[in-house]
């Protein structure tokens, strides 16, 4: 009966959340910029009254009383979600919830333009409203969880994610990383396909059928074209972005089997459950396992590249002018870059632990925002040998994450990427045919194997139980460094 | 105190209304039809808060006390309309609202579908759950205003609107338009310019460029393309839509210059009570009287058609074979056609008396659903000499309205019409230069005399006040009729 009412409120907490979905989806593909003000307020609204009901005083006697009703094993697990969603949300008062969701939409908006303007000035003092008052929540749930604040955050985008865990598989893997790239930058560079102009409506339709071959349901979902490639939407009406740049086929097409990934996950997730917390991913690293799984594990090896290769529209000239071998060797080329979604993924990691250490130091005030430019040029000078200095478009300013107050998110990327190597390794092993049907476009078994071992779990595992259960291991870096060694024969 | 209790709680509904507004936009241009249920349960959800939020028991005591507040003229007419909002919702139980919100969506989306194949039996069970759950609702309203079901459901679409001025007014204007009918019809016909195909991408850029002559601010505005033509979003952000027929390119054009005048009425409410309920748009006469006002008046005059003319581009031939009277000509065209939204301004009240005498009948439950094609077809030879005997989709299955419920909406169509026509002779005789303004292809004193007489007071005055103010007397069918004679030679 508590339980039951509870569903009930979490079902309402769930329509909002469809709504700011899909109002999220709609800001960032079809709102004119004169929108903004209203949107964010409504937006800012609807977050307040989500966090109401998720925090009305009966909640807590509801879910008291439901920890002693009979419940079936998925009812108990929700139980256990519900109440870790009440007890984070407890903690934070409204006023702050909406004062962050304003200043995040406020920054972010003026990030798209002042990005392109190389504006880091006027740029400042939004993004250090923003760092405020994700210390000021961090803070709150640090206090609480007696663990430090960038620890609070990190456990907020994946249950059971820690600062300590992650230091120690960053200080392994980087290293490892610095050492292959120094190898591999001694080697001559594959051949560039960037025999342009591909005309836009060809990438897309291009897009459009790989995304059927890796069986994304068009009746639940549609692409479409953002400033920065993003899955959004709700799991019955998945809205995946992309971006085409005219001049390199590969960017949007790699972008979409990525986002791809993200939206097989959401739309294989458990449909009875879609409004309650159990029915919703993981985490972040999980679900960033699901898009690289797809693009850098499956989309870029070979088999599927072979695959690939005999898709390119002949208009194109890829095939009169590289050999299959050429084409191949180009998906897998290293270069230190300045822009973190265009890495490859062996320079990726390292994009992501210069920004892992920056965010911590930040959140947990051993800098400040006016700090951020200088130790991003001497990281990148450090980690890939690249000067940024006075480059903040391509530099410190490239991603919505810090502007959208996403602190704690991006190591997920780095611990996805490890992730899908160790899942993709055990899939293979299991399912050998896998890499033949990929050679032919299919992605049939790997999809089964995947929702059989982990999207139809919804939130019933961690993503340590999830590759224990799957791999017979918790999350290890090995399989990753196998793969580097392999796919870049080193 | 009291009062500004109210303005933050009805600014919490606001932000529902914006997500709805945004999400009934999507549903209609973007969403995938598989993701129509969640969409259906998530905004039938938002509806129920927004209704439980408009009638929490408290918010009785908050009016009575606001109510001996010292409030500015624009705060107490706001106190007046939160009063009104309030007391319709508090008679309408949270079920009945979520139950009509699930039938209208379920009922409209079958519809689409069923429609375009001609399918009334089994699109019938649809709207007879419609047409059950919309009689219960006007019935509780009726009940208490002491009035019929129907005046109930006239005065939600139009504050002050009633059966019985309806009769009077319909009474008096079929029999004027079926004589002036029979006249027209033993003319010749002016020629027709469907001499396309009209390229779509042509076509969207005209559309834009008059909207743009009409002074729609697309910083605060799209234009998109859905199924059925409308008006939607916020007044911060309103989304129009129209649909392209590439052998007729006059169809989206006079659309999208119908929603622009919708669209302007919105872009041009008072921007400081955007979240209140008086600063929203008056009712559905008003607002169809600033659509039409556009359309009818303005856009179809000759002046305006003068300057069309040169506007249309070459690549059309428009301009080498047809002359600009015969091109004015065209647009003055009368035809007794199968569909509402074709029709021409002298035939369109008659479908409108046609479903407001259907529906009426309907609501006060003197026929019942399975009545409809045949009092349809009866009426549609009487009224238009028409056919439409088992001809569904170009009959009684060819409009939205009642499919998601909207009985007592037709109505203010043709009532709008009378208002424009009513408006537009008062602002050519306070200010002559609109019309050679329209030849030049601009419509800025019309706005102007717009924004002054109606669009910036919001929901101040009802439309009998607005047309008091405007042109010294309440809504007369008089002008409607000069109107008709003068553009129609009669």
């Amino acid at each position: 009966m508590s339980y039951s009412q509870l569903k009930e409120i979490f079902s309402q907490i769930s329509a909002i959340g469809h709504a700011l979905s899909i109002l999220g989806w709609d800001e960032a593909v079809m709102m004119p910029e004169g929108g903004a003000d209203a949107r964010n307020d409504a937006v800012a609204s609807l977050s307040v009254m989500s966090h109401q009901l998720l925090t009305e005083e009966q909640n807590k006697q509801l879910i008291e009383v439901a920890e002693k009703e009979e419940l079936s094993s998925w009812d108990a697990a929700n139980l256990k979600q519900i109440k870790r969603n009440y007890n984070e949300a407890i903690l934070l008062p409204a006023e702050l919830i909406r004062e962050s969701s304003i200043a995040g939409m406020e920054c972010e908006q003026n990030w798209r333009k002042l990005r392109t303007e190389n504006d880091w000035e006027t740029f400042k003092p939004y993004l250090e409203k923003v760092v405020k008052l994700s210390r000021q929540k961090a803070q709150i749930l640090a206090d609480h969880y007696n663990c430090s604040r960038y620890d609070a955050l990190l456990d907020h985008f994946e249950e059971g994610l820690t600062g300590e865990k992650l230091e120690a598989i960053f200080n392994e893997i980087k290293p490892f990383l610095i050492e292959q790239l120094v190898r591999i930058q001694k080697r001559s560079q594959p051949v560039d396909l960037k025999n342009g102009p591909f005309p836009i409506e060809e990438q897309k339709e291009l897009s459009l059928s790989i995304m059927e071959n890796m069986s994304f349901d068009f009746n639940h979902g549609r692409l479409d074209v953002s400033h920065h490639p993003f899955c959004g939407g709700v799991s019955s009406d998945v809205r995946l972005t992309t971006r085409y740049n005219a001049d390199d086929f590969a960017e949007a097409l790699m972008g979409t089997i990525h986002e791809t990934g993200h939206a097989l996950y959401e739309q294989n997730l458990p449909k009875e459950w879609s409004t309650q917390p159990i029915g919703q991913s993981r985490g972040m690293i999980v679900h960033e396992s699901q898009s690289l799984i797809m693009e850098m594990q499956a989309g870029r090896g070979e088999e599927f590249l072979s695959y690939l290769y005999k898709k390119i529209p002949e208009g194109w000239n890829i095939q009169q002018n590289f050999s299959e071998d050429d084409f191949i060797a180009a998906y897998h080329k290293v270069e230190s870059g300045f822009i973190r979604v265009d890495a490859d993924e062996l320079t990726y990691p390292l994009h992501i632990i210069l920004r892992y250490e920056i965010e911590r130091a930040l959140i947990e005030e051993e800098i400040e925002v006016d700090d951020i430019p200088d130790l991003w040029d001497d990281k990148m000078m450090e980690y890939l040998g690249i000067d940024t200095k006075g480059n903040y478009e391509n530099g410190c300013m490239q991603d919505p994450h810090w502007p959208f107050g996403g602190f704690g998110y991006f190591p997920t990327y780095s611990l996805g990427a490890f992730m899908a190597a160790q899942l993709f390794q055990a899939a293979v092993k299991e399912k050998p045919q896998i890499q033949t049907e990929l050679q032919a476009g299919s992605f049939e078994t790997l999809n089964k194997w995947l929702n059989e071992k982990l999207r139809s779990h919804g939130r019933n595992f961690t993503y340590e139980e999830i590759l224990q259960q799957a791999t017979g291991q918790g999350l290890s870096i090995e399989p990753f460094k196998e793969h580097i060694k392999k796919r870049y024969k080193l």
